[in-house]
């Protein structure tokens, strides 16, 4: 709604095979030409902010929608979370925690650091079809974006 | 997700028409037990502060949900959203703006007051019985709430 291109999504995780099944279930909804891959947080906000190649906005759109790992290396989801949040324009993007934690930690911590939603990663492949079903339907469809 | 009792939506809107729209779409979905409608901005902050009589929390829950207007006399759903997201606890629950309006501004400052997610208020009883199912199938069922 309101969009006059395509949704963009950036998916900020460490794991592959997550990103694979992830792509794929995209995929099934014609939707994978418009995710971006970041395979960390460090990659993910340099995505966002903007840091070296990604600098070329036509290239590197700001994405309608973060789909954000918690549990990753170096720098992980809640400080990417508290980054984007603290910094005018990208805190507008609503950002999805998708995340295989249910821990009551990680849920505490993520809406405290202002996560729009919260979804727990599937483990087989037709449960990452319906997060992604949802996920369209609701976030790229339903919901009206932010003005980027 | 994660509940062990049916979710309970605060329902933060002036207009009678659209709280008995709004009811009557969740009726349908057998929802409607679980909605308080508070008339206004001051009446919403009310209920979640726990102010007068919305001091009993077995009678009146925090919501694991709440739908918010925005343009409202005296206390407007920006003054709304702000209190609630810059209080401890309270920030922590989804907040979904229903309003009319697609301005600009309203988006930009409703997102950047940390508002979960935007939907434009239908104009019939059909758009608002879709609507409240997206609200049911994602942030009452899909969405993995905060601990409250």
């Amino acid at each position: 709604m309101l969009r006059t291109r395509p949704a963009h999504i950036l998916l900020v995780e460490d794991n592959r095979m997550d990103i694979e099944l992830t792509l794929d279930a995209f995929r099934e909804r014609r939707l994978n030409n418009s995710v971006h891959a970041a395979p960390g947080g460090q990659e993910g906000l340099d995505y966002l902010f903007g840091h070296g190649e990604f600098a070329d906005r036509d290239k590197f759109p700001l994405p309608d929608l973060i789909l954000l790992d918690i549990k990753m290396p170096v720098v992980d989801g809640h400080e990417v979370l508290r980054r984007i949040k603290r910094f005018p324009i990208l805190k507008r993007i609503p950002v999805v925690v998708l995340s295989t934690s249910k821990e009551e930690g990680d849920r505490e911590m993520s809406y405290d650091n202002g996560a729009n939603g919260y979804l727990v990663k599937p483990v087989s492949f037709d449960g990452f079809l319906e997060v992604v079903h949802h996920i369209d339907s609701y976030w790229l469809s339903l919901n009206v974006p932010p003005p980027l």
